[in-house]
């Protein structure tokens, strides 16, 4: 037997079995998931092991590692959440955002720095030893909402779109100010005088953090899109090229000190579009389903060593700082978000109810990244106690508000996320009043997001499109694809109704996909289409159809060792049955 | 700049990302590919990337470490190997394939130790003091053809299945032999006498490691199989399992000291039916890309490292003995192909032609496990001899071999592989004489591969089915795959011939499919095809298809965290949508 040998690969192999096949336990009994987050019963999961590793070996059982965290854990679920983020909801909320992200995390930061320092004076609590600096320092990292233990409660509760991309936008955006502020306290902490130049660097720095991460990630995202424009006769390493660039262009960001969590998500939101023209539909499917199995797998690895991590002997047990930390969490949270979105409110039509308050204060949970920071911290003899302070707040957080959330969700009957896609119709509309604010923003002189979009587009399809774009005089807009759905939707529903083989040749899908909505649509026959448009504009959206919807059918060597064997792509097949369909009319 | 934090990851990133473009490179330049194989490139990449690090550093760049090789790098590519491998071929030519490989190598490994022994007694060249054993040992390591380097250049040559199954069989089994007997000399290396129980437990071992390494694979491939009977609700780790079931077997059987790519090998081999059935389609493609992508991936990365570490000062120069190995190597591969097809023929009715011989000797390429075995040596005064001439030998058989091969191939008129898969007709007619073979085996009372092929099959839909596949009922026969194909093809054809609307509800296709060949198919039209088949017969063979190809269409939630967003398959669609016409009829 030659263990050794084997051991890292076996034993990491082994962590990610288990994991998995914990999820899949989880989800053989339909009712607890329903009931329980997931997250939860991972910690549980977690706890567990760490109670027989502790139990067979009588030492504290390993702690997750930060390194292990930040570089390897970390990236995935980031990568995810910034390629898979509903971009529209997104920059319509940035504002919101931000504002949270920035100006909330500093007010909690130094909310709940600052107020603990209140308690380290109360003599009867023995914490007289705590300076107002280590306060603060535990305060910057205690302060930041987790997108990871965020992601795994939301998910799971559907509710509105704008809610849920405040707050997880929130807990994506935050990891800027965390590292500025972290770090700065860190070194504050170290040095024996603080000049008040260090603490305008400090806020210097906060710029050259988030802006910082911002451009390395589109620099990486863009190279990545250019890079894919080439990939044409390779198929099969494309997916690769998406993940190690987004993976670069983490690791640069944290090389440079930046937020590679930003720059990541700059990455990843950039290079979408202009990888997804470019590689093939199974590329696609594999980077998508790649990454979402990536991605759950970090995640529930992180939280059962999370669980893990938990038991031992690293902890301090202190009653009232533990307590009333996690009060203050939950306070200065609540002022933070009452008095934010006030100030929010009063700028838009659109306001944030104070359910949808409730709700961000509530959702406010806190996760690994705080167990990693606090781990990271330089040795005093304080530690332990923030140490276990900090896991009583996440385990607080994860299990009471995690599992109290969705029932308070149906309580409160926050409006839910809605099930269905938008219909053609819907599209065309907001399309069409994105031009005509855009328009009247550039009449007015009012530099405002629709102004910006528009300027946005017009440079991405002059410049950038031409440069990352293989094809790019064809781009696939979304209604052309949302077209493309519909037809397949009517064919099977003619096919239901057994309807296909008698009345087949009436493209009445074209008029209904475009005129009317999807629910209450009525079929138009050929006489009454050519009635209701102009003959040379529908010549014109057919021809634009066409264009779009067509693809000639490669015909390659029968095995490629670059690419799979057999068979031309079934989708690719399938639509163009329907496509010449049409054209044969 | 903190580099030192990011730089494990940082580095294997820019390597793989280095290898990626490389690999876009060739292909943008299609010529360069068609004339040299791409190993031949990438090795030339890796020469010229270690004299860059060699004159800027003035020190020999870093060797590919032997355990990064075996653990990492050579595991995802017997993987892609082992599931992608064409089973019929390979049992069919399994005693040729084992006879090669062991009998084969043996010859090899004794040929060209004890011939370059004759070498070393000549006094001219200096090289009395390596002694039989060391010989031996050399010869056990540069005796074995390697299968990454016999698919690198095997694949993109198109020889015929059978040949192309008899050399890349060859280069995977041989594995077992080389495990053995290199091990074996090693620890007679170290051994003060060696007693002839020594020799007997060596052959005795050789049984243990390659069955051994079979029992371990198919375990895990079993209980792959059956894990993913239970991941219906979270489609998304699905992949997942498939590749950490594969790579446990690998390290299992390393950490006993078995055949690991055996070991692999048979794990792939037999979860792929069962796996393929119990996952989604979008799975699969994942599970087939990754695989494709990750063994491309990797097999870039050792040609490119096998280049970067033949430069440097770890050779010591012996014109004599280096010449001679590369002799050696090939008149002895000749010799055991001659000798060994001539027992092959003399039990086989479809005998291995000449030119195929002179192809498989001709192929026998020697790669990076001879070149990560040879740095695994304990240290002796003429290790350096040996790591020369192992260089020399992957180099000639590389790039001599590997860039003439393909002219040799065309010039001979080696028999090329066929470019279409098999028809209804040759699959019905296959599948009917394999029945007929079976029978007469039984009668005859003869236990040949038709009556165990038989039998296994049995056992296989009698209990294996059952216990591992979710929907054991719904086996999707390989003519039930071909008759979708054919649908949907005969759909395309009608609709671009515009016949969609006109004729589009005669089951032409069901009798054509069945019926006749794909190449001359005729037309059918209802009444006809009622006359050919029995009613009975007819509604039978409907009814199969019917229920084989219908699919429920789940309406799962509009958001799932274990799920792709969005749209059912459209796949899944285009299918019902064919079917149903059917149906409807």
């Amino acid at each position: 037997l030659d263990y050794q040998h084997v051991q890292v690969p076996f034993e990491i192999t082994l962590w990610i079995m288990l994991a998995s096949l914990a999820k899949i336990g989880f989800h053989l009994y339909n009712k607890l998931p329903s009931v329980v987050p997931e997250s939860c019963l991972l910690i549980f999961v977690g706890l567990i092991m760490g109670g027989i590793i502790y139990g067979l070996n009588d030492k504290s059982p390993p702690v997750m590692d930060s390194d292990i965290f930040f570089l390897y854990l970390l990236p995935p679920i980031v990568l995810d959440a910034g390629y898979f983020m509903p971009s529209r909801p997104f920059f319509e909320n940035i504002g919101t955002i931000l504002l949270y992200a920035v100006v909330g995390t500093i007010w909690n930061v130094f909310g709940i720095g600052f107020s603990l320092y209140g308690i380290c004076q109360v003599k009867a609590f023995h914490l007289q030893d705590v300076s107002l600096l280590h306060n603060l320092l535990f305060g910057s990292l205690i302060a930041a909402v987790d997108p990871v233990a965020v992601l795994a409660v939301f998910e799971e509760i559907h509710v509105n779109e704008k809610l849920h991309i405040l707050v997880f936008g929130e807990s994506l955006l935050n990891d800027a100010v965390t590292v500025v502020l972290y770090k700065l306290f860190r070194s504050f902490c170290e040095m024996p005088t603080i000049k008040s130049v260090d603490v305008f660097a400090g806020v210097g720095k906060f710029f050259v953090v988030g802006l910082g991460g911002v451009l390395v990630g589109l620099t990486f995202g863009m190279t990545a899109a250019f890079t894919t424009r080439f990939t044409k006769d390779i198929r099969v390493i494309e997916p690769l090229f998406v993940f190690l660039y987004s993976y670069l262009s983490y690791l640069t960001a944290e090389m440079f000190h930046l937020s590679g969590i930003v720059a990541i998500i700059a990455c990843a939101m950039g290079m979408k579009r202009y990888v997804e023209a470019n590689i093939s539909l199974k590329s696609h499917t594999t980077v998508k389903y790649f990454m979402k199995m990536w991605s759950s797998v970090s995640d529930t690895l992180i939280f059962i060593f999370l669980g893990v991590s938990t038991i031992g002997e690293n902890h301090e047990w202190n009653w009232p700082y533990i307590c009333f930390t996690v009060i203050f969490c939950l306070i200065w949270r609540a002022l933070g978000v009452l008095v934010l979105t006030f100030f929010v409110n009063r700028f838009h039509v659109n306001t944030i109810t104070s359910k949808d308050q409730f709700i961000i204060a509530y959702g406010g949970l806190r996760g690994a990244i705080c167990f990693s920071l606090v781990f990271l911290l330089p040795d005093f003899h304080r530690k332990k106690l923030f140490i276990a302070a900090t896991t009583v707040v996440i385990l607080f957080t994860v299990f009471v508000q995690g599992m109290t959330i969705r029932p308070l969700v149906d309580l409160l009957a926050v409006k839910r996320k809605r099930e269905s896609a938008p219909t053609v119709g819907e599209q065309i509309h907001i399309r069409f009043l994105d031009h005509l604010l855009a328009g009247i923003e550039d009449i007015s002189g009012h530099w405002g997001q629709y102004y910006w979009k528009d300027k946005l587009e017009y440079f991405n399809s002059k410049y950038l499109q031409k440069i990352l774009l293989r094809e790019y005089d064809q781009p696939k807009s979304s209604i052309v694809l949302l077209y493309e759905k519909l037809e397949r939707k009517h064919a099977i529903e003619l096919a239901e109704a057994g309807q296909l083989g008698h009345a087949p040749s009436h493209p009445s899908l074209l008029c209904s996909g475009f005129l009317c909505s999807n629910n209450d649509r009525t079929v138009i026959t050929d006489k009454k289409l050519e009635d209701t448009l102009n003959p040379d504009v529908l010549e014109n959206i057919q021809e634009i159809l066409a264009r779009n919807l067509y693809r000639i059918r490669r015909t390659g060597p029968a095995y490629n060792r670059h690419t799979l064997p057999g068979e031309t792509e079934p989708v690719e097949h399938a639509k163009e049955i329907l496509i010449l369909r049409h054209k044969s009319l």
